[in-house]
């Protein structure tokens, strides 16, 4: 098939176009002046999704102000919907990371409708006289408004995706916690053997800490609604008619089905990134929790012979290529390190919010690209760590409560009956002699009786200990 | 004066202390053990007013449910209340970056007050049969659960002063806004001339993003106030009497006068530091936005003559050993390499909360010590900004009228009437030959008339522009 | 085409693997478990390439030492230079970021060289009796040897790519030096106008403190050809024969022309990541300088009527979808965000480092695509950075030297002669009054004739100061 | 005593100063609007030796050359000895971060020399008309070149005290290594049993990395000896006479007695802080380095009955205020937290060292407080865990050894002879059935004979396996 250019010009001068594509010059000038990461904003759904919402607001709002000619926003509504509808997305070729502070990715959606738009209304592409990306796309807004409004809009959505998968992982550790509220075990602290709980226990705290994160994410997703949809350049408004943010927001809301709300401070919403850097923050909070679970994890399950061995991670995979039978805690392990990409990638969008000057943040497309990236590989992780080690966890119960039993910080228990001290060089005979606590404190010295000792070191006294006094 | 030492010993063996100091063997140990940061305990008396709380807090409970005898516990609550009261900060000499999880501070804690106390008693210090540290002072405690507890209290106080300085900061801003309300001046964007704004809405945006984080840190702040009481060692509550964990929680409310509720889970609350990475995230952020606006103020006072100019700083000091009249924006850079620091030691506590092990995070020293150096940078450097610069900002209104004036930005302000590509067109014949868009638009092409420019270019209606079609 | 399987197991089983690919059962488990970045090993061909080299030395060792036959070996080698010259790239779908320290990325090698290797002799795929992953293509190694000395040496020839852009870039800004070597303009200090330099003095720094940097990755690359080939399992060469360490890092240095050294203690070279922190943290410095650069290039190009506007940045596409003519400095833009992404990734190397447990750092699959990611955007931000921005700056010559001679900065020039305090006094006169320093010093106040203002304020004076009193 | 007072003036207004001080109204200036970190520059006296250094060497150039008189040169040089010699250090009250870029501690320094140069001269303190702080103590100097080289030569000192305390803790670490050498443990690759070792080597291992280390910063510290002496205001040489920079340079080469050179191209020397961003970025390393080492150490001596318990650790306190008899890794937790203290401070400098403008890096003193603090807190770190910990550990050889034979790890040794298969499903029954691999090889499957099974697992061939076949 013949290939086909149709010529398009910006004020920089005029270019040939692959007439097969809708989106024109400026995306042109980006492909040939952006490419960092390789990685184009159509492998991010959402944010074409998001760009979508917020043309089709705007047309709305326009064409009820009396801006745009009806006809104009139909076709325009027209080819937002397309790209809500998760159309297209192989018309952003634009890399995810640009100059111009979203410029490139504004156009790029103000040229695909445009285009969409124009063979709706029967015109070919590019002739644009009859639909413009800027006179009527871009009607009433700047990049400085629409890119930041379509990038908290999918982030939101996006972020839904990530609630999910972090409920389902606390579920699964939930479960987990019922199944195991039986096995005794040894409590740590400090690497040291402390005093005895149920491995239960220990599941639980994994669900409540992340159930914690859950409800923390929800309040600042929230965040995300407040929009600055009129602001255009700099938040004065300026080409906007009036009546036009409040009229857009409302639109958006509608369309969205989100809880959105018009900035009361246009130009203190135009240059603000604050609202990223508190999600990266939260988001690296979660990382740094679910790195925590997964040393956790690594640690109960080392050995076979020569570690702690509580319990047993799913065998995945060999895990050496020189040492037989060698299995590892893979799964936790790659965890561990999307953990350290998500602390790293916080960094990346701290930089480019203090980076912002003056009356607009230029660095928020890296802040976009990082947030994305971070949401995708922690949400894909969080399903990984489910399904691939937390839901065949199981455990060693037996070798664990002898481990118990075998212990030294047992004697805790005997503090309110013996007293501190007394109850410290019983520990120090223990780890001098090699004794056990209850060769020393019943059949030995006789502090307490067998009884006594039976009713302190039940399993059900130990897990939730009573005061004995 | 002759110097009298009394003995005392521990598991390890027995040491001479200074008879004239409250803190005994186990403070002395920390003394020698720790010398990493050189910042006592005392310099931070928040905690040590908050050690005073929750020891006395403890006290009454104890002696509720029975398990010291009331004159202990009479004892345990005066020392405590003397800490309470700011007195004694010199006896807390320990470092404030431990191994041990805090032990060293709780120790220190509960051999001052057993100390005092027993000196209430009329009993010589050291005398422990009578008060011990650890069977009254820390009776129903362990240092994981009123370590933990003193330090989010401190925290709590801390982060009061830093909103108390926030808000003064934000008003500052907030008048100046009022102040340059009718000051034109080009807003930039991506340090190119965009369109106009006032003077005043730059500074009002600033005092809108500060009350923004006064908000945020506020219902951060709120996080603080769940504690974990009764849990002792890693959450079992072993060694605490029945009802102790709920009866000790409602006495800390009372007599600190916070909303203190008891974690849900307390195996969970006794090894968790989200709040704590939440928070620094938090300041993080403040910091973040504060050192951005001092980017800005730096860059709108530069010049005098080769620079934006538009403001003037309050003259501090000559700016150079060498350039006579140079005066420098030595306050917007203090401020600055402040934030840098806080940006810092929230990795800092980042890496700490990841490093926590099991059912404890041992290394919550160095998060208490960053967090307090935060806190204490950041409300200094907010005092700083707000007295010594931003309240003696003045404006250069005429040259920055006459700047817009002479801008090429202001021709967005057509695009209604004449059209992107038309606007575009204009713009790039007065870059190229220096000429205005009055000129331009009104002298050569009659684009519009005299009339209709004084209109759009009013100065009300470059500060709120008008939809003009 | 009819899709064919054939059977594979390892120790946990047995599976179908379509019989078209080369990889096998380990590599079909890999692809299943570890779905994080989404991003193959494929994307990464020098990494395919250093396996081969790897394997190929392997081979060669062993042959020689007599541990596996000839023909075996050759084989092997045969199937090593097919990945050393860039073929079958796609043969390695394995995740970047893995759990298991790199264990599967080996075991994707071995496979895909084994059943190469078996195409070769004339077996079929998997027909692994004759040729076997591990007991041949892995013999004598681990892993724990094969995968980071891979790295290494493909993080060596990476950084070459890096050195050839950085060096093109630092000599288009010593290009530029001397293109500009005659415009004047005003040095600035704390954005305050200081004293006069030439232009081409500030592009040659920027040439100067990249070759430095040049230097120092140089030195730092050096420290990759330390490899623990021979080290096995945890660095006590287990498996491997007497002399083998020796003789495969020979091998290795043979065909690889790098100059390969075995290091000295093979365990702690097992589990050190030292040199990759280093280097990252080089690569920080360069794109910390570089950010600064475009942070000062961005400055420098700011207005066109409103900022210095010293330097024109080429013009690649319009700056604005709303601001008629703005064009924006987009190149720098996309550069500093760059710079984040790398001071971002440093972080992730920094937290996977430290979080090395004893004998192995099982980490380092994220340090290797961290390094691989920084490498290829910083190359890539350095290539765009010379050919879409730097080489086509020009100057704003006429404008900036009378900036210079409007400036009161230049009373610095008459310290020696006036001495700091008469200097300082002209200065705050002519802040106050408006006039140049021309006016006071020469017309009003007769400090110095116009002959000697002619000879200070000379522009060769001006760039050279000579020394006047 | 009565209290005087001197008048001091500035071209900002006139101030009563103390007259027992040496600083004057500069100072001055610089308490009262600096007061973030509390932390005067008298607390790092080798900063003030070097600004002796710096004040001398001008003295000597600048008498020499001729631009000042040679009485007002030796009342310098006299001066500025004293402040070489460690005198007078409670003279620097200014905070150590400031703005300005560090005039304000280069006008402390040259107001405190200035007076005691007067007394030196028989003059009051005040009357600089005989020796002014500007004209004659900064006399061909700058802030600018004069501050970073005093930074510079006193970083460099500082470091020579860190290596020697890196030095002091890998000899210790080399003992360990010496008295462990016979001391069989098991070896662990992703905390899971991998093959045996010596413990020894382990703790040589820990040696090693850490002299790399002390090479490596060694190499660094050289980038220190660069410096811009003469480069004056911007790298111009302004107000310096002909001469000066190569004879200052020399003359600080010789008294400071380090190999002092002059940057080629004093331009870039004057802002580049990348010497401190790489030297920032080896303390980094060192700090992970040191940082993994306590973590292994903590790993190792988990237990003393539920973990790896491999070693001892010196007890050194109490480990908890709860459970009897616990002793704590507290050391190695202490020197964790100064780890992450060090990679927090590493970021701080990173962002101050990309927020550098144009001319001159005015977040200098936020870099050179990071780094005096880093090298502080980690050579402190690095004797503490020498003295109080390294140098007592002790090892449980016989559980250790006991350990291993009863490993399945083991296996690996079989390899050569078996196969890797086979030697997989030798593990698997191990793990599956618990026996022992001597039991399943020689008792039941006769594998391998009795004899075969002493020569391979004889301690000597498990430290350093010979290849069997």
């Amino acid at each position: 098939m013949k290939k086909t250019f149709r010529l398009e010009h910006d004020f920089l001068g005029e270019r040939k176009i692959d007439d097969s594509v809708y989106y024109g010059i400026q995306t042109l000038r980006a492909i040939e002046n952006f490419h960092i990461t390789g990685t184009p904003v159509s492998q991010e759904p959402l944010f074409i999704q998001a760009l979508g919402y917020v043309k089709k607001a705007a047309a709305m709002a326009n064409m009820q102000l009396g801006v745009i000619p009806a006809d104009v926003a139909q076709a325009i509504i027209y080819a937002s919907d397309r790209l809500i509808s998760g159309e297209l997305t192989d018309q952003f070729p634009t890399d995810m990371i640009q100059g111009g502070a979203g410029t490139s990715v504004n156009m790029n959606a103000n040229e695909v409708i445009a285009n969409i738009g124009l063979e709706y209304m029967g015109h070919p592409k590019g002739a644009y006289e009859y639909l413009h990306p800027n006179n009527h796309v871009n009607c009433s807004q700047s990049t400085n408004d629409a890119y930041p409004t379509a990038f908290r809009i999918a982030l939101y959505l996006k972020i839904n995706g990530m609630l999910r998968s972090l409920d389902l992982l606390q579920r699964s550790f939930g479960k987990k916690g019922k199944e195991f509220a039986n096995v005794l075990k040894m409590g740590r602290t400090q690497l040291q053997d402390a005093v005895p709980m149920s491995l239960g226990a220990e599941f639980n705290a994994f669900a409540t800490t992340l159930r914690e994160d859950i409800q923390r994410l929800r309040e600042m997703q929230a965040l995300l609604t407040e929009v600055n949809m009129g602001a255009t350049a700099i938040g004065t408004a300026i080409n906007a008619p009036e009546g036009y943010p409040q009229l857009v927001t409302q639109y958006l809301g509608e369309i969205t089905g989100l809880p959105i709300v018009l900035a009361t401070d246009l130009i203190e919403a135009t240059s603000d990134t604050g609202a990223y850097v508190l999600i990266s923050g939260m988001l690296k909070r979660t990382a740094v929790k679910i790195s925590k679970i997964c040393n956790d994890l690594r640690l109960l399950s080392s050995g076979p012979r020569v570690g702690l061995h509580e319990i047993n991670l799913p065998q995945l995979q060999p895990g050496s290529s020189i040492m037989p039978g060698k299995v590892n805690p893979v799964i936790p392990e790659v965890v561990n390190q999307t953990a350290y990409y998500v602390i790293g990638a916080d960094l990346t969008i701290t930089m480019a919010s203090e980076a912002g000057q003056l009356q607009l943040n230029v660095m928020e497309p890296v802040i976009a690209y990082s947030l994305f990236t971070m949401l995708t590989y922690m949400q894909r992780a969080c399903d990984t760590l489910r399904k691939k080690c937390v839901d065949g966890i199981t455990a060693n119960a037996e070798a664990s409560r002898e481990m118990v039993m075998n212990s030294i910080g047992i004697v805790t228990a005997l503090n309110p009956l013996l007293g501190y001290e007394t109850c410290a060089a019983i520990a120090k005979e223990a780890l001098n002699s090699g004794k056990s606590i209850h060769q020393i404190v019943v059949d030995e010295k006789a502090y307490i009786t067998q009884q006594q000792w039976d009713e302190i070191y039940s399993f059900e006294n130990m897990i939730h200990p009573h005061y004995v006094n």
